[in-house]
């Protein structure tokens, strides 16, 4: 298959502009062949535009029509076969078998927002019937139904090349709601975005979808993203990322004339407490455990378990996970940028007095450090995210110093907790400081595995995201991109219209 | 009743402030005797973090029990009996039949939440269940709740001193989200704050509620209020008022180091289109219909009908509007303030080329202005609100000259149509178009009027709020302050609890 390395304005590919960049194999270092060139400012105001047309009629379109156009988009991904899979594992460095895995995700994801389509009950179209002769005043009816807000800009991750990107579940979850998107690809994977964006725009022609419900612009540049939440036809932004970007999107996007919602899903540190009953009825196997979840993907995953908290009486289990991370061998980072980051917050984190380390590793590696409940209190800094394999145990002296420790968190997506039925009453105090700092609370699970399902809630309280009150993965992700609405003795003839 | 003056810091008084401020009677311009002290900075943080304190205890609180403490603070505001009548109209110059009603509205939205609450379904309590054989890996089980996000600021409305103030819809839904309130009172109406936030701790108090789930702080000056949302441990805010103050406190929520939402009402000017077919059937009702709709309560309501279109044809119409405007009589202003930036809005629109005057008045009376959908849609700040008893009338050439100027409005909390069955399949397009524009459309009726009900919307797009995904009135605002929360693998023990 032919890559145009230009950007899918609708069904027009346009590369006008003389800035241009590839992709590389995070794993050798080397550049990728395609030359993909950064939209112009002319072509992300062309994109956003049709997107703005593509939406008059878009809104209208009915349930079971969209659910047909998502589940066409699951099929022509599976119709783009090895070169997909071949294509995202060279740019990402992830190997075959987890990329076909996040391509079973991805579809699955597609189906389950077609599902929920067909089913019509998300709508939560609720009448409040006239009483004509209420005194004083007749009642009118009412009729309450979710409309979609207009054109979504779109930013996928680095880390979930098709899961979190050009038809993950941000844009999922926007074209579910009626709403067009115009997609920032990645430049991480701009390849793997193209692939993925024509099979859509593929699906979006089978089923007669309005030129314009999907574009995609490239930009390694941070101006091309810019531009398009500043435009004022954008209506919202979805965007899976580092804190630093999502805030800065964020920062553009309430400044605007018309402030706009901003999903920034930022990432975390995901702490995990082990209680002293879990350890004692199971620490080998919780070591073995928590190692891999912090490894996995190369620790690489926005719920990557990256503080946890212990006992000092258990402290030899610390030593057992740090002996299971020594063991584990890691897959290269993302990009060279991601890995820099990671060993620059590494070495960052060993100069601090009170931090030691447990793991002996140079260049990118599983990483153990630790530190006291105390340090980390007084050093709010040692929580925040280093995106990665590694993870930092805080100790502490007794239950009161874990209460405090939890306590001055900051929002996360996740935490968990193992503990036996003796541990959770004795800890209860700790559940429920958890639970007003993330968005999803674990028990004797790991927070790495994300289910999309209709209870998922993947957000959390800021800095984990700019909006906790919404959640990124699962269906009730839709509620992002619509509003309430509400007609007031809408006449007979147009009840049974789709607005 | 012995008035105080001072802060309700949960159950305490606090008057150490030096700055004072009194109300005024706006019917004579006279001040009233309480004394009011604005809050010290001191005051501010005390009340916030006590709402703080309290929040540990009342997001426990389970619905049959807020149920109880929303019915009892309807008791304690009916207990009140006249003296709350005849102070709110006092400190208003509405009517005392109009607070009356309007007591009525209050008492009956605090019922409705209680309703709700006991029926619970609003939690929208989800649960994917376990499968534990599934391949590769076996699902846990998860549950989706809506826990409430915090102490919540409220910053009540002058024109609604009893619906949309110290127990008015921003606080009736923070408190059944299980949220509480640091509310600010609204010097325009401090004695009646001060009344109905002692019946609201008095009902806290009967039915068990932790101290500090209510606390209200007084303020003339904007200073009170920026300190109160810029609290670390404030959580969200509800505001009803104008666009200036709505948006100099989104701006500085969104700027704190933990942004948090902001929910602010700032009105709007409610187009109304008068279809051809439905004034040649009952133009001489609909232009007495309108132009009460235009001057009740002085003009003083956020869904006011600011602005109503007509062509050129059924000029007639408008003539017949003017007639009805000049013979009606309307109240004070609600403040002096208020009545200044009418006077001023009104006289500013008249000097504008393009612009006619069908009223014969001075002072604070109806006026109808007219202009065409051209200038209209080339000033766009002719439609902007002016808040009083005025509208202006747009007169366009034809089909094309409507739509045009329905495409150049910016966000309103309502549009309304009147039309037949033949207007509607003519203007199909007007209603598309607007659907995009407000937050309630309303057919063959009027804006005024806002049922408290579950399928209401008192929303919309911005300028009309800084939210358009929320209303301010009905269940659905219970959404505003709480968060989906997702809880994998809860232990047995712990189901039955409450979040």
């Amino acid at each position: 298959m032919e890559l145009t390395g230009g950007q899918l304005i609708g069904n027009t590919l346009a590369k006008a502009g003389s800035r241009t960049f590839t992709g590389f194999n995070p794993a050798t270092g080397e550049a990728l062949s395609t030359i993909f060139h950064e939209a112009t400012g002319a072509e992300i105001d062309r994109a956003v535009e049709l997107a703005d047309q593509a939406f008059q009629q878009y809104r209208k379109v009915r349930g079971a029509e969209k659910a047909a156009f998502l589940e066409t988009i699951a099929e022509e991904i599976l119709g783009l076969g090895a070169v997909l899979i071949e294509t995202a594992s060279l740019e990402t460095a992830l190997p075959e078998a987890r990329i076909t895995g996040e391509r079973g995700r991805t579809v699955g994801q597609l189906r389950l927002f077609a599902g929920m389509l067909r089913d019509g009950k998300w709508e939560n179209d609720t009448t409040d019937p006239a009483q004509p002769d209420r005194q004083p005043l007749p009642k009118p009816a009412l009729r309450q139904v979710q409309i979609p807000i207009g054109p979504v800009a779109v930013f996928g991750a680095s880390n979930f090349p098709l899961a979190v990107s050009v038809a993950g579940g941000d844009t999922v979850s926007a074209l579910a709601a009626g709403c067009p998107v115009v997609f920032k690809a990645h430049p991480a994977h701009p390849a793997t975005c193209e692939l993925v964006g024509r099979a859509l725009l593929r699906a979006a022609a089978k089923t007669g979808m309005p030129d314009g419900v999907f574009s995609m612009v490239h930009g390694a540049s941070h101006e091309v993203g810019m531009q398009l939440v500043q435009h004022p036809l954008i209506k919202a932004v979805g965007f899976t990322g580092s804190f630093r970007g999502g805030k800065a999107l964020f920062d553009l996007a309430v400044r605007r004339p018309e402030p706009i919602p901003v999903y920034a899903e930022m990432g975390s540190t995901n702490p995990v407490f082990f209680l002293p009953g879990a350890l004692q009825k199971n620490a080998a196997a919780l070591a073995q455990a928590f190692a891999n979840s912090v490894t996995q993907g190369t620790g690489q995953f926005c719920t990557n378990p990256g503080i946890f908290v212990a006992l000092n009486s258990d402290k030899s289990f610390v030593g057992q996970v740090a002996e299971h991370l020594n063991s584990i061998s890691v897959g290269a980072m993302l990009t060279s940028g991601i890995r820099d980051a990671f060993l620059n917050g590494i070495a960052h984190l060993k100069t601090q007095e009170g931090i030691s380390s447990l793991t002996h590793t140079e260049d990118v590696a599983p990483t153990l450090l630790i530190t006291t409940t105390a340090h980390a209190i007084d050093n709010p800094g040692v929580t925040e995210e280093v995106f990665g394999p590694s993870t930092i145990g805080i100790m502490a002296d007794n239950k009161a110093s874990v209460l405090a420790f939890a306590k001055s968190l900051q929002g996360h997506l996740t935490a968990t907790i193992h503990g036996t039925a003796e541990d959770f009453a004795e800890y209860r105090e700790l559940i429920d400081i958890l639970t007003l700092k993330v968005g999803r609370l674990v028990f004797n699970g790991f927070p790495t595995g994300v289910e999309v399902s209709p209870a998922m809630v993947h957000g959390g309280p800021f800095p984990a995201t700019t909006d906790a009150r919404s959640t990124s993965v699962g269906t009730t992700a839709i509620y992002r991109f619509t509003r309430p609405f509400c007609f007031q003795d809408l006449p007979g003839g147009l009840e049974g219209e789709k607005w």
